[in-house]
């Protein structure tokens, strides 16, 4: 039987403030086996830009990451905000420990070429991911903190997405022989059939209930492609995909993606 | 027989400077052998502190840590300085993986005392250096760059003396087994008999010759502690401790300190 893992992914918004943090921290300590956090840190960043004088500047809800703006990113993901988790962690007898994509390489990327002319600047989209470095740190007994960064192989840090860090580390962790649940922690208690309605939550999607409520409206908008990302990531290997709340992390709600 | 550990230790003066950070990484990747860097980055936090309008208070030469500064040396040390240099080696072809002692829970401190009515903040004096831990990452293929912070295991995140980073690591890998050479680099060939000459390199200084250049005067003011420092090292199970410039960190330059 492969042994079962679990990744969380969770958001700036929970990361930043003290309440959500220690509550998803101890949450995740209470996760049995092994297992993996992915965190953003987008507001921080932001924040300590603007203390810098850095304009922040978006395109689509994706930042353009120019020189100074790659200096804050790996600043506050991966020292500030990595490395609190990390402590906070420990403090809670997870053997934590912080990792980016450049430390031991575990993931490895191309820093992304003009999209419609818009020059994403140091981002980097994924090309590899590591499983069996990553593995051997669990094998090992730690517990990785992953913040959104990258390398490209030649000496450059490059911002990555956090979602995106979190499906490519759940898919070569499948790939590496483990039954990986990825569980995407945000605001809302799931899929929602009515945006309105925490109540409304969808238990289970599918290729084809995707494609029926793609057609019907019922998804529509920044859900689409959270959706398509879990459907490629359980195509990939990995068991399934839960969207839920961040304070609900205990596989057994919000909505489940699978085949 | 022991298997050989090199440790270079480098300030942030020549991890600020491009040139001599480019050098020094390829100096390092040229030693054969397992390895671990350790590095600092004051100067470098001092001026991002200065852009977010925090001041920066040192008392004989030791930062004051208060909340403000114990984001900026978490973000500036742990992220920007330790991801940038992880990135590099790696492109180097160096197996990099950045810590802070944090991570894996390899360098445990408690939070500094007052000292002489002295409260220099969140500053952490390391009670327990995990040489076992390191040496899994070492026996694994990797290359440790640690940077000069440690933990409290109550949470807190503390900035700690890189070179006390330094000798603390080389103790504990003594102690795990290892036939430990710790390299302080720094801007002189090494020791000197005159501090006005480059070519007055005192070869080698053991307890007694300290003794005799300390009483002679010889050796003063800041070496002092430095040697001193060295000599407990050594004292501990670390075969040789040399103090050398950092474009001569081959283990065949500067000054050797040893029983």
């Amino acid at each position: 039987m492969k042994p079962s893992l679990t990744i969380i992914k969770v958001g700036g918004a929970v990361v930043e403030d003290e309440a959500q943090l220690t509550q998803l921290l101890r949450d995740f300590t209470a996760i049995q086996g092994p297992k993996i956090l992915v965190h953003g840190g987008g507001r921080r960043a932001t924040k300590i830009a603007e203390r810098l004088g850095i304009e922040t500047k978006m395109v689509d809800g994706r930042r353009i990451t120019d020189a100074d703006m790659l200096e804050v990113v790996t600043m506050v993901y991966g020292g500030l905000v990595n490395k609190n988790v990390v402590a906070r962690l420990q403090a809670l007898g997870c053997d934590a420990i912080g990792l980016t994509g450049a430390d031991a390489n575990i993931l490895l990327s191309n820093k992304r070429p003009l999209k419609n002319d818009i020059d994403y600047g140091f981002v980097g989209d994924v090309k590899q991911a590591s499983g069996e470095k990553i593995a051997h740190f669990i094998e090992a007994g730690l517990i990785p903190v992953i913040a959104p960064l990258t390398h490209d192989g030649m000496g450059h840090m490059l911002n990555t997405n956090a979602d995106t860090m979190a499906s490519e580390t759940a898919k070569a962790m499948a790939a590496a022989g483990y039954d990986v649940t990825l569980i995407y922690a945000f605001e809302k208690p799931g899929v929602l059939r009515d945006a309105d309605d925490d109540n409304s939550v969808i238990e289970k999607i599918n290729h084809a209930d995707f494609e029926a409520y793609k057609a019907d409206g019922t998804i529509s908008g920044g859900m689409l492609p959270k959706i398509e990302n879990a459907l490629a990531a359980v195509d990939a290997g990995v068991k399934r995909v839960i969207i839920t709340k961040a304070t609900a992390i205990d596989g057994e709600h919000g909505t489940v993606i699978m085949q």
